[in-house]
């Protein structure tokens, strides 16, 4: 029997929060981990096959539908940041990722956010299917995450 | 029969899309869309008593504790766009705030928003009771919107 | 005798400080002001027949050549800004603009800025020559600010 | 004789253009390029001793007080690009840093800066002395770059 390595795609990368990262109130701006999240997402589309610069030559982007994010706690000015990135489900034509951001000095959550994309094609805008070399996710995201099907 | 004139605070702003909210897709960047919220949470606050100027000297904050947002559609470069923001819902220590952003010139909803937010007092952090002086909303709000109660 | 009623486009707008202008030194970043500069510089280049939303379709768009920036103020959380700007020099192919921030609460200066910008075609990025409708204010900045010439 | 080997601090970090840096235009904004300066200007502080964690505790900042920028090429999305900083030049309570991004993939020069910096207290906005461990940086540049100083 031959037992495929097929993993769901999974990344993992570091920031380290600058002055334009951070507002008045001391600790980094709600606005700014949208853009640490987008720095994962980037990676994250890579490793499925979609990378920036092809992006900008094909206009076929991803685009977000939707993003909801809980903040924890505040990170602060020179904090390092980890955001890990993760496909979670794959729908018709949409795909959700997942986030976390963690503070590993002090092991603390700083947030956890979930997005959903489709890809469109510019300048139209018209909607694409989900690539075919996608489809190897769905089995696997069926098995290791039943409870997420029901929710 | 006295009939109280209470209504949920509710604002409404415009704002004209600029380049630096675009990105090279060719519409409005998902992030931007909340730099356009905050404008609308900033006078929204202002009606509920928070004032910017205020907060800068008394250290007390509202800050962001989650964040649901779903585009709709994309705007473009120069699109007068007009964000309307109300108070949806007080809990003991949190309250939520909802925005729409729609597109007057062909009637287009273009997103909606919920954003919970807590009152805390930097540097510290502390969690802060919301003012007294809101305690008159949570009545109205049980009136208007009997529906959320349960959701 | 006819005098021309000729004058250098100027345009004067106002912005408030916001949470995410700022950062955690308790000032507005100095990124932000760039923010505020392209908001006057927008409003400029619509006096001088550059509208936003038609660049969008054209594709002909106005680029920052250079940037120089004089921070004299911090401004704060809620403050009330006033950005002038103004045509300042035309060149053959390139255009300076220059804008001033101020605080009229306390009558401060905040900041000075001067931009060179020239006109390109995307995605080719070819440079255009400045419109012809432009060709007026040439003698005009001439005869107001001979000392700017030699410099 | 022994020769000191003291050099003018020089750091050099590596950025890839995401979304959320280019506008509409299809190339990166003008302004995302100081978000890159910042980043460099931050490992450069960290070179002269000043960590943006201590900053943060401390309330001491360096704050921007002139920037001058040469945009020379557009860089697109996902172009990975090399952020140079270097210590320019030191006055008695001002000091000089000097940037250059360049695109390594065809050699290319993107944009050229200059920023002088101020040592402030905060939140009082004490204008503070240069350390006296940058006295050694003094010397060298008169050295090494004799032609600047008639500038």
């Amino acid at each position: 029997m031959i037992v495929t390595a097929v993993k769901m795609p999974r990344i993992r990368t570091e920031v380290q929060v600058m002055f334009f990262d951070t507002d008045c109130g001391g600790v980094v701006s709600n606005i700014a981990y949208l853009r640490f999240i987008e720095i994962a997402r980037t990676l994250l589309a890579e490793e499925l096959g979609l990378a920036l610069a092809e992006m900008a030559e094909t206009q076929k982007y991803p685009v977000v539908v939707h993003t909801e994010i809980d903040y924890r706690r505040g990170a602060k000015l020179g904090d390092r940041l980890v955001v890990e990135g993760w496909l979670d489900r794959l729908e018709r034509v949409r795909f959700w990722c997942a986030f976390r951001i963690l503070r590993p000095k002090d092991n603390v959550l700083i947030a956890e956010c979930r997005q959903s994309l489709a890809l469109i094609e510019m300048p139209a805008g018209t909607l694409l299917r989900l690539p075919e070399s996608w489809e190897k996710y769905r089995d696997l995201e069926a098995k290791t995450q039943p409870d997420r099907r029901t929710a």
